[in-house]
């Protein structure tokens, strides 16, 4: 058995997008065993178990990944995760990841494949809400599908707004108001907001929306009349209905699983496309499994690791 | 992140016992968090995920175990597992742990916490069908919950019978035809069955059996008839229906959940007991991650341990 302890040093957007895009092409075609994640919470957090097997890529295995929002004061990451690879043939335990920057990795490279199938132009202005991680993770892996000709940056707090910009002199870039970064072709909401913080008359025709904060009950980041009039595609029907942008409108009534355009699998395959170039298409994104082992394919491929005993 | 290369060299049953009751105790006083288990099925095998949370023992984490039956062939071991250990105040991945010989060690410490509450009589002739690495831990498991008489043991291939035996000369034993060998107090099976082993009128009134082997869909070691006769006891209500003893006859109409007496837990806790020294009760074991979270708490006390840098 193998420890990756940091696999994504060796690891770029060029080659992570492409192998994700590919994940998902095998979802749409039925390819991939991936049941849904399943949730153990704690007192102050939560840890999510996802299992799933891809047969065209060969690989097979689990991720393990907490939330802890009080983790930052303690100086740990709020998110970590250990993806552990089952060997096929044996069932063995045949590698373990450190996945905790494969997850921003690979929900970057979603993104960018969500960003490339529906996204209204060939050039675009890049919109980020919020400055994290995940933000960084959707700008670097959008700016491997498209041309970025202007990133337009918003965070609660300012100075995180300017410092991202600062992150990024290679990009020509702005700060602004809220209202200001959604006036953008593509949106990245990467938030824990349990309130919407995107306004519907904030967003007009064309917008294409990467939705990416809410993974769990009760988050949202969109204005629930934004959704109803735009054509929503999700990573997978069962997690976005429990836990994704589209959680809360479901609960509350505003929204129904049957206004869904389809899945990103889907877009990827050419079952489901952008039908006009007014239309507003938001992204679902909760993270699946397939991605993670998408990542840990190529990840295996590359990088220094320790030998574990095993069994 | 620590690493319990061999935990079971440091183990012993009449520590892993009254953990694993512990456990059940805490499952049948809803304290627990364990959602069903979710298989992943591949060409010549499968792997199960197994997360829960005990609050009351302060430990949490997922077991990842696979079934494939050709492995023996390539000298591995059909059934091999990992089990992590999740740190419930930051959710980082704490300790992982070679669960392969815990995994036996768990399933004959449930035998062991059911036959001490089932059992007909104080000291007791015990049955094995099957001879293998499950036979043994019910046997050594059960030994620190009653005393031991007679050990009686039948293998398809009698050469294993008798090679079993001569394992533990500290027990008086002897082999026999099936038949003979169902002739005593307490019963184990713990073959990977498709088709009933033991007939009907072969179990006399007051006989407990723990039925071990079968844990997936199409498994099963008992004539129907006989579950009929019998009060049965699940260690989970979805697993059992789904994977146990039970799902065949159900599946096939022959018997119904609601004819189940209870869960092991609640054995445990006192909610349900053996009625009269007549019955015969029968344990469908399938294996719960509470177990393997209970043997995995005391591993941690012990042992030698490797570091593994995370995150």
């Amino acid at each position: 058995m193998r420890y990756y302890e940091h696999p994504e040093s060796f690891l770029s957007y060029a080659e992570v997008v492409p192998a994700v895009e590919e994940a998902f092409a095998n979802h749409c075609e039925g390819e991939v065993q991936m049941p849904p994640k399943v949730y153990i919470t704690f007192p102050d957090g939560d840890f999510r178990t996802m299992p799933a097997y891809i047969p065209a890529l060969d690989i097979a295995g689990v991720k393990i990944v907490n939330v802890h929002p009080h983790n930052r004061a303690a100086g740990l990451p709020t998110v970590m995760a250990l993806t552990v690879v089952i060997d096929i043939d044996t069932g063995a335990p045949a590698a373990l990841l450190n996945a905790t920057r494969l997850t921003d990795m690979r929900t970057g490279a979603a993104g960018a494949v969500a960003t490339k199938y529906l996204k209204p132009v060939p050039n675009i202005v890049l919109g980020l809400i919020g400055s994290g991680r995940q933000a960084e993770a959707q700008l670097e892996a959008i700016a491997n599908v498209c041309t970025i000709e202007e990133i337009r940056v918003w965070s609660r707090d300012p100075a995180n707004a300017e410092a991202f910009l600062a992150r990024y002199p290679r990009f020509e870039g702005r700060t602004g108001t809220i209202e200001q970064v959604c006036d953008c072709d593509v949106l990245c909401t990467t938030t824990p907001s349990r309130t919407p913080l995107v306004r519907d008359e904030w967003i007009r025709e064309g917008m294409h929306i990467n939705a990416i904060g809410a993974d769990a009950p009760g988050k949202q980041e969109l204005d629930p009349a934004l959704l109803l009039r735009a054509r929503v595609y999700v990573d997978d029907y069962e997690q976005a209905t429990h836990s994704g942008e589209i959680n809360v409108p479901i609960s509350s009534g505003l929204y129904s699983r049957s206004m869904i355009a389809g899945t990103l699998g889907e877009a990827v395959c050419g079952k489901v496309k952008r039908m006009s170039r007014d239309e507003i298409t938001v992204f679902d994104s909760t993270g699946l499994a397939l991605q993670d082992l998408a990542i840990a394919k190529i990840a295996l491929r590359h990088g220094a690791s320790m030998e574990i005993p095993f069994p």
